[in-house]
């Protein structure tokens, strides 16, 4: 592949549906001995933050406590050449005790019947703070 | 998302489709600054290590020649919870100045009158060595 990638400081217009749609998208972080490691995460986008629904006893999240470097790839599976790739960190972390949270992400990616997970307890939301939009 | 997570050596048998399709990848480096990168990649596998056609002036290429770290997430696009997490580093660097792998992942990637890239003079074969494997 070869795309040449223009940066911008925020979501281009024609790109905006690629946030606002329910994709599954890829979440690089940094872990404490440097190396990097890429999940599929759901997530959400509030205008300002990207955000996540993650507990407090995971690898990211210690990874974060770590090194709060964040980024989201972020590609349309219709046409895989329409991607963002939105850089920045972690901005804070929100306890999410009832998994509430988790339910509207939930419901966001298609279950209707949404229900808080198990370990609601340990639920937190990560805020992202976006610094740098990397696009097609 | 609430996936737990197995690790393994190597591929799974039932995941190994997600190799051997024409998929695209999400790849994760890290910058000199230590943050984190996430950009999509075609690639292939020859059974051993991953392999991707590169230019040795992207920052990609900056980043792996200070922290050989790589990962790629392979997702499903028909069922986003089937992926795998590969991780690894950067074994070696081999010159592709004629472009003739460029050539082999664009027929790969279902262009079958893929033609060598103007940039061919300074392409480059990356091979990723695998140490672990994550996936659903």
């Amino acid at each position: 592949m070869r795309v040449a990638t223009r940066m911008s400081a925020s979501i281009p217009d024609d790109l905006r549906d690629l946030v606002d749609r329910p994709l599954f998208a890829a979440l690089g972080t940094i872990r404490p001995d440097n190396t990097v490691q890429v999940n599929p995460m759901w997530f959400d986008y509030d205008g300002e933050h990207l955000t996540f629904t993650h507990t407090t006893y995971r690898a990211k999240y210690r990874n974060l406590q770590n090194n709060p470097s964040m980024s989201l790839l972020i590609t349309d599976p219709d046409d895989p050449l329409r991607f963002v790739e939105l850089r920045g960190a972690l901005a804070r972390v929100e306890p999410d005790p009832e998994g509430a949270f988790y339910v509207h992400l939930g419901r966001r990616y298609g279950n209707a019947d949404q229900s808080p997970p198990p370990d609601a307890a340990d639920r937190v939301i990560l805020y992202m703070r976006i610094d740098r939009v990397a696009h097609h």
